[in-house]
């Protein structure tokens, strides 16, 4: 089931909740942008620490990330690949977000995400487990 | 399918797979590490650039890996998570891996891994599409 040139209705519905949960971050909805998460999630994000679990250490990232995002509305996917199973699926994607550092200096930041989703066996609606990921820096 | 207590033998399969690959890395066995990847790989690496599309430039990112870890012997999984589905899966890993700076210091790293898979329509082999994340630090 690798990602081909075919789209099928599941990769449609995983493009939607990407583009759902980035709309999300770029309006500062903390509740849409938790949605689709998996109470247990895990998520790798660019910041300290290595690992977040659990969707309340997670919710704490997003209030950092907007107090550095500001008002600037940037957090775009750029590229995204897509593999969708019948109840497992995960995609990568290409982004840019913007923000503002503690100098008052404006950064823009190209960064790598991939997401995790399995169907939830209660809804039967995605549920995001996600990894984001970090930019290209050698990590010494 | 979210990972729960109950480890089935596609979740062993896959630990296996990624045990082996980690083995292979460190004995700096270049086909080991390349077998169950699929041809249309997309990896993202630690170092630049931001993303490595294909088998052969996935094959390129190992041979300076091998140059920084020299004989270090060191490409560890320290804690991995699995969700596997009937034809796609996906893990998270926290791992460890050292090298050799160019000034002669030994630097060891910890870092993320995320791979996702699909079962190959030809052998039903496992194939990965890895995504190799970074160490935690601010992206500024």
């Amino acid at each position: 089931m690798m990602a081909s040139g075919n789209t099928t209705s599941d990769e449609t519905a995983i493009r939607e909740l990407a583009e759902n949960w980035a709309r999300a971050v770029r309006t500062k909805n903390i509740n849409g942008v938790l949605a689709t998460h998996s109470p247990d999630i895990l998520m790798f994000d660019v910041p300290p620490p290595l690992e977040c679990k659990g969707i309340e250490a997670c919710k704490k990232t997003w209030e950092r990330f907007f107090s550095w995002a500001q008002d600037s509305g940037v957090f775009d996917i750029t590229e995204m690949h897509v593999t969708a199973g019948d109840d497992v699926a995960f995609f990568a994607a290409l982004m840019r977000c913007a923000g503002t550092e503690a100098d008052g200096g404006r950064t823009q930041l190209e960064f790598r995400l991939t997401v995790g989703l399995a169907r939830s066996e209660v809804s039967r609606q995605s549920c995001m487990n996600t990894i984001r990921s970090l930019p290209a820096e050698r990590g010494t």
